[in-house]
């Protein structure tokens, strides 16, 4: 059996050392393009922030174990550029511009997703860099150091623009950020996200909405973003305005596309070609509230689903219950979090929801140190059934979206969820946790 | 309708407040022994630990509220004595010793629980301390101050002992802690119970375990806790060797008793006469996973239990799926939670348990600050079920656990939770949730 695997980050390496444990035998090949395997990308903000840490940290396993102790033939620097299904065969390019095919039994494409970067004048100047492989990575950091970087922009305000605007702020970086939408973070009921509006502004970054980006000019050593009515001055550019599924050469090779383009699989992570698996940040998965197909690209996703993918094919057929979207993200002294379908998500998943804003605790009363917990939960008023969370403060956010995760998996409705047995004591909150009065909020509207 | 409720803390005030959103016009009488009432008990230990804090910030609401907005007629320093179920009566006598009788149509006993208190020599001297009702809260911290604690013995290793152990600490007091049992938390398993051992040990509080204690005698100004073969010398002793309900009352009215002679109660919180409920430390529940019935007494379902005997009493019948005795406590830098099944109570149980122990830590490969989490997962074998976890660590903890408590309450099999979508972000956890390498290693064992 030739297994190979086209990528080799987070899926990719899962099912590599997976398959290898399960099958020893197993001749497994992985194809990546660049030169790092298994690094912690989302760790990458916080790395850059820190000045004192190498970037090297990130990796959870060097090529050369997977190589030596694993037994994996793993080849970076090898870009794949085409699978050819009839004769089941994928073919590329090395780094140094040599060409290369395989023979597979099994693909499993884990190409991930890839920075959108739009094609306007100036997106190609040096100073203008996006975050996503460990290169780049490197390339941001070394930037800020050695270029002594007084001002960034970063165009865009997704979690990773807002991660990165903490980054720049502690490595003493003056930063701007601006997009062309209207409204800062639009998945985010409104009462939530003007708070994070506020410590990000508390902490002097700038925040320009509603400006369409036309280009950017070289200036003086840095460059000069440019809209219509603004020109933002800035040493770096950091272009974090989303990414896209890396699934250009399933498309060529004719695979089904889903979702956003992502690589449409079943819950087996199967494409439409009955020997090539996808899985990670390009193919789409199902969501366990909706049932319908979606694209959230996740890092526990991609491991999960790795696994998955190695499990099928060595034989223990592996099928996934799909995602709820759970995520959190730090910003400053912020966490933030979300679970399942926000009010909008759910109304266009055809449910009839109804929302609830609360504010709580995230001690218990008297307790010092207290902190405001806001939360915006969502139900289907039809059925009852608990629909999604997002919620926001300075600290109990990040562990406490899971149960709500937990609960959706379940199909909880939120009279079953406000009868569930939670944890108190006065330093971790209120006798009432602030879910269950989310929850019992919310359900006096149903 | 006139409906009395003997007792004033979490599930009689609740049920009070309730009812009377519900039913305005309903003749609510609150019969409370002590002069206090709606106080967070569990936050007492952080403010004895504190000389800033006043410890009436810990009363949630005063009885003047109760009273004059809420229009309920709370009666504090009464003591109830006596039933009459056939006449339908309570009668009992006020602190200034008068005698009181009231009738009901409905009655709501919510009387708590209390310190359990050896009949030994010595333990009704003046140094020696309970710590359950605000009054003797204010007691232990004024002693403390007046008489210039050095040295304090508790008595019982529970979790009131640990947040005590805390507080005398934090007030410079040498603290000494002995039990008779020969096992530190034995409701932990022992890899859990060792972290925290060695936690306490350092930050310099002995602990004495296997020690009957014979008598406390009056020594100097302060007092000798005297074993067979060790004496300790304390100004201040406190006994926290355990709580029983509150139930004699109940128990020579002809009602019910369960398990530890808690106040029988079915899922509508109601007794064994149609016309008295029961619920809060002195009351019984069942237990989500087991299906039988436990005695737990938490903050949380007393609350929570009040409002629904107040919801029945008005016409909505409201029952209570049980309890998974969800716990958080913190002692000196650790967070330590369960929720379920140990795996002595699993077997104890019926089910065929397996257990696994893992350490993983708080934060990300490479993220700074890492503290490692422990875990003890239980499940039951035959079915996959999840039946119970204990946890501790220094952060990551305490709103961690609820995660399991819901599951719990969904029945989720090992398998089913293992393939939860959980949130992750560096600063919070790593990829693979601790949960989620706690309940995949248990996975292998089934």
């Amino acid at each position: 059996m030739r297994f190979v695997i086209i990528g080799g980050d987070a899926a990719g390496m899962s099912a590599a050392s997976r398959a290898k444990r399960l099958r020893p035998d197993m001749e497994i090949t992985v194809l990546e393009q660049t030169r790092d395997v298994s690094y912690s990308a989302c760790g990458m903000p916080y790395n850059i922030a820190d000045p004192e840490r190498d970037m090297e940290r990130l990796v959870v396993r060097k090529a050369e174990v997977f190589i030596e102790k694993n037994k994996i033939n793993l080849l970076t620097g090898h870009r794949v550029t085409a699978i050819d299904r009839s004769a089941k065969t994928v073919s590329g390019i090395t780094a140094p511009g040599e060409p290369f095919s395989y023979d597979y039994d099994k693909l499993f494409i884990a190409t991930g997703a890839s920075p959108v970067v739009p094609g306007l004048p100036g997106f190609d100047l040096p100073q203008v860099m996006v975050l996503k492989s460990l290169g780049q990575g490197k390339q941001i950091k070394t930037y800020i150091e050695q270029h002594k970087v007084k001002k960034a922009v970063i165009i865009g305000m997704g979690y990773i623009a807002l991660e990165m605007c903490e980054a720049f702020e502690k490595r003493g970086v003056k930063t701007s950020m601006v997009k062309p939408g209207p409204v800062f973070l639009p998945w985010l009921t409104q009462d939530l996200a003007d708070v994070i509006y506020e410590e990000i502004t508390q902490m002097g970054i700038d925040i320009h909405l509603g400006h369409v980006i036309q280009k950017i000019e070289a200036f003086n050593t840095g460059v000069r973003v440019i809209c219509e009515d603004l020109t933002l001055d800035a040493d770096l550019v950091l272009v974090a305005s989303g990414i896209k599924p890396c699934s250009e050469i399933a498309k060529t090779a004719g695979l089904d596309l889903g979702i956003s383009d992502a690589i449409a699989v079943d819950r087996f992570l199967k494409t439409s070609d009955t020997d090539i698996y996808a899985a990670g940040d390009c193919a789409d998965a199902y969501h366990i509230v909706t049932g319908q197909k979606c694209w959230i690209p996740l890092a526990l996703r991609a491991n999960r689903a790795g696994w998955a993918v190695a499990d099928s094919i060595c034989g223990i057929p592996t099928s996934l219950p799909g995602v709820a979207g759970t995520s959190v993200f730090k910003v400053f002294s912020l966490e933030v979090a979300r679970s399942g379908l926000n009010f909008k998500e759910a109304l266009d998943s055809g449910f009839t929801p109804v929302e609830n804003f609360v504010q709580t605790r995230s001690r218990a009363h008297g307790h010092p140190g207290s902190n405001p917990i806001y939360i915006n939960m969502v139900a289907d008023s039809k059925t009852g059934r608990l629909l999604g969370v997002q919620m926001l403060g300075k600290e109990g956010v990040a562990h406490r979206v899971n149960s709500i995760a937990v609960a959706l998996h379940c199909n909880m409705t939120v009279k079953d969820f406000s009868q569930t047995d939670l944890a108190y004591a006065p330093p971790f909150g209120p006798v009432w946790d602030p879910l269950l009065t989310a929850v019992i909020q919310l359900a006096k509207k149903i």
